[in-house]
């Protein structure tokens, strides 16, 4: 199953519209900026690692339409594009992280013609798009080490093969464990209120043979408090200094239940999401997103009463205090997340190797 | 808005089907003990006080249907029907505490003759209703001392004037404050998986004025992280003489974190809810409904993969020693529950007057 990939003639990067699982596969074609905005404002592409892919090839594709050779004018316009994409979702620090990359490709290469720039941008594309299916596997040999057979997973949203170029990142050490027979018993919540975990999660875990159990958000707790979730593992779209973790709205609710319950709760993410100029989660902005998709968007009539008001947030922030740990591809950061982070982003360890704060 | 009533000719009872609100307001009329039974199965008519009241005018309109002047027989017939309607919702407990105060009348008046036996069963409906708008305005009472101008209060599924045949449980704090001008905000779980919060508590608060904000489940932590929730009303099913409370799925969770963020959580019940047969909540009963319930009962599509396993508990149970208080139409119960509650079931006390355990 790949999420992001560019079409034989080089000309459009192709995804698998997002809003349209489970019930149906269809791919989108995406050729310029406005398109790359609109299917990651739209949540067409969504997760952090695959945004960042994503966006990469939005600036490539921007880049080669560019009908310049003067590199000023190049370079002026493909940073004008890297702004504009990266307003299409203010949390996800990946996009920013992906579009830097692309824009320091032509920031450090201002001797070369610009047709050869734009070769070296699509290098960097696949880079970033190899590289983050590897920093899956990372992730993936580290939560493997927190796995053993029969256990009872949980996860929220989805953080999985299609929020990524590669095995996902809360899924990853499912996906490894399972392929070693753990027969896993994993728990979805259904993520309101876009359904990324029943139409994403349980879709892509299921596909792949995985005990699969699909529950609403407030059944998390129920299921906790009968002693069917051993571990849970969710995704982050942005870490902050100190560990806190901002991810999609409910997961908070989760790390909540599961200090109450002593069950343990990691955040699987690339060390790209660690965001060292954030220092705690009060920095975060949280996307508020319309009340339709609350109340009307997948219903086939309205499910509240005409004009009540809806907030809709769509991340929260999960304050270290109730992080057991932080899965990079780098290994495990225990708290202090302050000095732990710092570790776990400069260095590669070894699976299941655990960088300590103190 | 009333909830349910008897029709001109007294030969159904007339409930406002509550499966179709708030897009269509669809009155259901009721006849057989098979009309009632399914419309408290398939939650046309749902709500703890109004499932009993409901329950009352099934028995009674069976009762005046049976063509025997043998007691003998009616007292069976009537008793068959009890355990019949009884049999649609093992958790409610008023559901059998009604049909027991009917099945008493027939008891108590054995030397009567059947057709007087018959007027008395609907003095005895008519006594359940109006014993539960007086009970509605009891808990109203009690909760208003917990609430000041400007509060912020979260409540989860509906406990409220549709539920009842008054004001509500968890409502009545709420619409006894706002008729004061109290100008409370009030946020509405939207309760997945029948969402009860969005189309009936947004629905009737919103409807009589009160500033009412719909959240879907999962963002009552994020909500309650940035300091709007002062205080937590819900309703219970069947409150355990330890003072566990089972009630809708999701009330658990909400009761985590409304300890995790030190928010006051309340129980609002009428004192028939308490049944002191049932010594904790591990004795209760959870009913588990069918999983298209999630997955694709209000979706104008399949919202999650074909097959794929899912729980549906409707409810939870939440642990004494999350609950604050037990607001009854007795006064508040505090720990330890055990001796409080029995002190709520036996006595009338002064609105806000507190029985303590100790």
């Amino acid at each position: 199953m790949k999420t992001i990939w560019l079409d034989d003639a080089g000309s459009a990067a192709v995804i698998i519209d997002q809003t349209l699982l489970p019930g149906e596969t269809r791919e989108l074609r995406l050729r310029t900026p406005g398109d790359f905005h609109d299917a990651i404002l739209r949540l067409a592409v969504r997760g952090a690692p695959a945004i960042g892919i994503a966006a990469a090839y939005g600036v490539y594709l921007a880049a080669k339409a560019l009908d310049t050779g003067d590199y000023g004018a190049f370079r002026k316009a493909v940073a004008d594009h890297c702004d504009y994409l990266n307003s299409s979702r203010p949390t996800a620090v990946n996009l920013k992280w992906a579009t830097d990359r692309m824009r320091s490709v032509v920031e450090n290469n201002s001797s070369r013609p610009v047709n050869e720039i734009i070769s070296l941008l699509l290098r960097e594309c696949r880079m970033i798009g190899s590289e983050d299916a590897e920093m899956c596997d990372g992730i993936g040999r580290h939560a493997l080490t927190l796995l053993r057979p029969g256990m009872g997973v949980l996860t929220h949203c989805n953080a999985g093969r299609l929020a990524t170029g590669g095995i996902g990142t809360a899924t990853a050490g499912i996906y490894l464990a399972d392929s070693r027979g753990y027969g896993l018993r994993v728990y979805c919540d259904e993520t309101r209120p876009l359904l990324q975990g029943a139409r994403l999660t349980a879709y892509e875990l299921a596909r792949a043979g995985t005990d699969t159990t699909l529950i609403c958000d407030n059944m998390a707790s129920f299921i906790m408090s009968r002693g069917l979730i051993d571990i849970v593992f969710t995704g982050s779209d942005r870490v902050a200094a100190n560990g806190d973790a901002a991810n999609k709205i409910g997961t908070l609710s989760v790390a909540v239940n599961a200090r109450y319950y002593g069950i343990p709760f990691y955040i699987c993410a690339p060390s790209s999401t660690i965001d060292f100029g954030c220092p705690s989660g009060d920095a975060i902005p949280i996307e508020e997103r319309p009340g339709y998709e609350v109340t009307s968007m997948w219903y086939d009539k309205p499910m509240a009463p005409d004009g009540v008001k809806v907030r809709n947030p769509a991340f929260d922030v999960t304050p270290a205090e109730l992080i057991t740990g932080i899965i990079s591809e780098n290994g495990i950061a225990s708290p202090p997340y302050e000095e732990s982070l710092v570790g776990l982003a400069g260095s590669k360890r070894d699976p299941g190797a655990r960088i300590d704060g103190g």
